[in-house]
């Protein structure tokens, strides 16, 4: 999963009232901004699929949910960590910790744990098997939990 | 596209520096900060596309963003405008005008129109035909268009 940890040579795009899309070269800002968002969505997603499995289950949530959570596993995510994005305000400051640019062989690691199981979890959604399903949300979430760990700061 | 307008019953999270899902009602506050992270995403996405049809073309890049936008635009995005969430603050205030929450037939049009777009880009990205890529993605960002022009305030 060297796409985790990549740098992604993209550009950056102003989406404004005319919905044009212009490029220029990311700034650091725009893709802590963009990672910070990426995060969201995928709390979004997967609390959808934890209200599920907890409760009343929706297969058809289930589904769309982790396959969001899939396409953004893999949608090269490590690009936005690029260089010069270690400290910065997107929406807000960043929370990455500055040991996780230190620790390439680590993050690859953990990014990899977190797409194998990302995608798992999108395969398994389509099985309908509550069971199995929560199963294996819970060690998608373990690798969530993981990177938190040894690299997000505290809010 | 009645998935696009339909609320969604679900369950916000606060991820800590646990890693734990927990569950609660989504505030309208919440649901404002992950559509507002929706759209940082596809925007992100959307403009590695353009990125790479206008300029040095890297199919797999393609693949992967457009599959980040179909998935997202399958996931049910019209449940974080569920009702009470007209106005308020996530990231920001929120720019969706107030006409979206009163014209759900107009919305589910536009709604539509994009999903379709969408799964479109992402089964044309598997080609690698950079013309058609660039033709379809034009086509995907007329729908975003059409829908800020309509529903989103100016910046």
């Amino acid at each position: 999963m060297k796409q985790c940890i990549s740098v992604i040579v993209g550009a950056s795009l102003l989406l404004g009232a005319s919905g044009a899309f212009a490029q220029q070269a990311p700034k650091p800002e725009q893709l802590i901004k963009w990672r910070q968002s990426v995060y969201q969505v995928l709390a979004w997603n997967s609390g959808r699929i934890k209200a599920n499995v907890d409760g009343q289950f929706n297969k058809d949530e289930v589904i769309r949910a982790a396959n969001a959570i899939a396409g953004l596993a893999n949608s090269g995510i490590g690009g936005l960590f690029a260089a010069g994005s270690e400290t910065g305000k997107g929406w807000k400051e960043t929370a990455t910790k500055p040991d996780f640019f230190k620790n390439p062989q680590r993050v690859a690691e953990l990014a990899g744990n977190f797409n194998r199981e990302a995608n798992e979890l999108a395969k398994v959604a389509g099985s309908g098997d509550v069971a199995a399903i929560k199963a294996q949300f819970g060690k998608y979430s373990q690798t969530c939990k993981a990177c938190h760990d040894d690299f997000k700061s505290k809010d």
